[in-house]
C-alpha cells in the first residue's frame, strides 16, 4: 500500500473518526482507520461507520488500515501544510513526513469489516435544511442512559397525534420538537444516542438520509461524509399515552427568573437528588422550596395563576432546571390535568418555541 | 450572629476561600468559612489559612461558621448588588435576600482553630514588585508529588552557589530561579505545592512575606488578603552537588522545532514512559528517536554540536518536554559534564531566559 496527501487532509478525516473509533475493542481492527484510494473508514464498535473523502495527491495503490487514536495523535501536530506519505507491510504501517519517519501497527485490510452495515437499502430522502439534526440536538438531552431500557437510549421518529416529530424520554422526563416531515423509513426508528452525538457534531445537517427498514440502520450523508449507524432494535413506547387529556394550563412564569432560582435551589446538593423543589401557587405568586433539615431554601416568584386556583407540585430540581434551560422563550406556561396537577405529567411550554418538554411530578 | 453584605463581596471572598478549603474534612468545622466583622477566614486542612476582608453594611454582631462549598455554590448564583443579610441560629444560619431564604448547617464559631498559625511572627519583609511568585510559578511543575519524599513536594528559597534561587525538583528534573534576595527567615523554607498553588492563582505579587522559622510558617499580605501557610518540615538537599562540574555545552537546537518533535514522540503513547527519547548528534546534526517495536519515531534537526564531538543521550519524553516548555528564547543549549554526557545530568539554558532546568538521562 502506498498513498500521499497533507497533513491537513488526513489530520481532519482522523478528527472525524475519533468521534467514532472506541479506544477499547475486544476485534483490534476496530480500532483502525481503513485508507483506501480517496476515502478513510473508521467504525464504531460494530455498529456506526463513517467514511470520509480523503484527497490524495499522484497515484495511490492498495489500502491499510492504521490505528486511529496513534495516528491521530500524531497528525494533530504535524504542520497542515506537510506532505505525507504512507506505506504499509507486514502490519507495520510507515508514515514519512519532511525527512522524519514514524511506524504504527497496522492490520490486514481485508479484515476490516466492510460489509458490515453495506446492507443499508431504502428510499433516499433528502434533507437539506429542514433541520432534522438541529430538532434532534433539543430534545436528546431527555434521553435515558439506563442500559436496561436499551430502547430509551436514543432520540425515535415517530408521529404524535399525526404530527411527525423526534422525541427522547427516560421515562420521568420527555421532549420532543416538530418536523416537517418523517424521512421515508423513519418511522418509530430510533438512534442511539452515541449516533446521535456524532451527528450533532457536525456543523451542517445532512444532505439526505436512508433508513433502511431491512437492517435496521440508517444512513446521513454529507458532502464528503458518510455515517452509516444501526438503529435500537425495540419499540418506541406510545408517547401520547403518557400526556395529560386535555392539558390545562395552571401556572405561568417568567422562564430566567424560574431559570436563576433553581440555580441557586440545586447548588443546595447535599440534598440529593430525592428532596424535590416544590412549586406552591396562588394569587399571582408561585413559592418555590426545597427542605431538608440543615440545609433549605424557599424563593418566591410573581407568576400567573389559572383558574385552576391553588396548586402544589414537586418535581426533581435537576430535571425541572434541564428542562427550562432547553426552552428558548421568555415565559413558561406549565400544564396538567385539570384536578390531578400533583399527580399527573406537567407539559412545559414556552412563547414561540416549537420544543414541548413533559415532567413527571414527584411524590411529596 | 447577624450581618449585611452584598452578593458580590461575599461571592468573591467565598471565591478565594473555595481555593484552599477541602471538600472532605474529618474536622467538620474545617469545612466551614468563619464570618465576623468585616473578614472571612477559610482553613485548608490544619496547615493553611486565608482570611479575606469582607465589607459589610452597618452594624454586624458576632461571628459564625458556615459550610464554605454549599454557601459558595449558593452565592455563585445570586446577582453581585443583592443585599445579603446572614443570622445564625443554633447551628443553622440563615441567609436572606430580596424575599428568599435559605438555610445552611453552621458550626459554633469558637470551635473555629483560630489560634493555629497564630504565632506566625518574624521580620516582614516587603516583596512588591520583586517577582518572588513569579518565579515560584515557573519552577513549581518540577516539583515531585510522591509523598514519600514528602520534602520534594513544594518549592524551596535557598542559596546556589552563592546566588539566591527558588527551586524545585522530584530527583529526576530539577528547575531554579533566580530571585533578587531571600526574604528574612525564608533561608532553606521549603512552600507545599498546595500553598504554591494557591500563591500562583493571585494575579498581583504579595505586598510582604513573614517567614517565622520559630513555627516553621509563612505569612504572605496583599490588600485585603492574608495567607499563612505551614512550611514543609524537612530539609531541601543540596542541590549544588546534583550540577555537573564544570559544565560544558554540547548541543544547541531552536526550542520550538524542539518542542514540536517531542510533542509527535510524546504522541506514541502507547510505548509508556519508560521508553526513552534518544537524541544523537554529530556534525551539525541531532537525530532524536523513540523505538519499541510496533511504535516507533524518527526526526532530525539541525543543531549546534561542540568540541565534545558527537554525543547520544536518552531522557524520558513527557520530561524533557516539559523542561523545553517551560523555557522561553528561541534557542536552548545543552551542557554536560565534558566526557559523561550519556551519564551525567544535562542542564538546559535558552537565550536570555533566567530559568535553569536539569534533567537527569535515561540509560539507553
Amino acid at each position: 500500500m502506498k498513498m500521499e496527501t497533507t497533513a491537513r487532509s488526513l489530520a481532519s478525516a482522523l478528527h472525524i473518526a475519533k468521534g467514532v473509533v472506541h479506544r477499547r475493542n475486544s476485534i483490534p481492527v476496530l480500532s483502525a482507520v481503513k485508507l483506501s484510494d480517496g476515502r478513510l473508514s473508521a467504525m464504531g464498535g460494530v455498529d456506526m461507520r463513517v467514511e470520509v473523502a480523503l484527497p490524495t495527491v499522484g497515484k495511490s495503490r492498495g489500502s491499510a488500515a492504521i490505528d486511529c487514536h496513534s495516528l491521530a495523535g500524531l497528525l494533530a501536530h504535524i504542520p497542515g501544510n506537510e506532505a505525507i506519505e504512507i506505506t504499509d507491510d507486514h502490519s507495520l504501517a510507515t508514515i514519512k513526513f519532511n525527512g522524519s519517519e514514524y511506524q504504527l501497527p497496522s492490520y490486514a485490510a481485508s479484515d476490516f469489516p466492510s460489509n458490515l452495515l453495506e446492507k443499508n437499502e431504502g428510499h433516499r430522502t433528502a434533507l437539506d435544511n429542514v433541520g432534522f439534526i438541529a430538532a434532534i440536538k433539543r430534545v436528546m438531552f431527555a434521553a435515558s442512559t439506563d442500559e436496561f431500557r436499551y430502547y430509551l437510549n436514543g432520540v425515535a421518529t415517530v408521529y404524535l397525534n399525526g404530527e411527525p416529530v423526534v422525541v427522547a424520554t427516560d421515562g420521568r422526563r420527555m421532549a420532543w420538537m416538530p418536523i416537517p416531515f418523517i424521512p421515508v423509513g423513519a418511522e418509530g426508528a430510533i438512534l442511539p444516542s452515541e449516533a446521535v452525538a456524532f451527528l450533532v457534531k457536525r456543523k451542517l445537517e445532512p444532505k439526505a438520509a436512508v433508513f433502511s427498514t431491512d437492517s435496521l440502520s440508517a444512513r446521513f450523508e454529507y458532502d464528503g461524509l458518510v455515517f452509516t449507524t444501526k438503529c435500537i432494535d425495540g419499540t418506541y413506547p406510545d408517547i401520547a399515552r403518557a400526556l395529560p387529556e386535555p392539558p390545562a394550563p395552571y401556572a405561568h412564569l417568567d422562564r430566567r427568573e424560574a431559570v436563576a432560582v433553581l440555580l441557586r435551589l440545586s447548588s443546595l446538593d447535599a440534598l440529593g437528588n430525592d428532596c424535590a423543589v416544590i412549586l406552591t401557587g396562588a394569587d399571582g405568586r408561585v413559592s418555590i422550596t426545597r427542605d431538608g433539615g440543615a440545609y433549605s431554601g424557599r424563593e418566591t416568584l410573581s407568576c400567573k395563576t389559572f383558574d385552576t386556583g391553588g396548586f402544589k407540585v414537586g418535581f426533581n430540581g435537576r430535571y425541572l432546571l434541564d428542562v427550562l434551560s432547553a426552552l428558548s422563550g421568555d415565559g413558561v406556561t406549565l400544564s396538567a390535568e385539570a384536578g390531578g396537577i400533583g399527580s399527573s405529567p406537567s407539559i412545559f411550554t414556552s412563547d414561540d418555541d416549537p420544543l414541548r418538554t413533559v415532567l413527571m411530578p414527584m411524590r411529596i
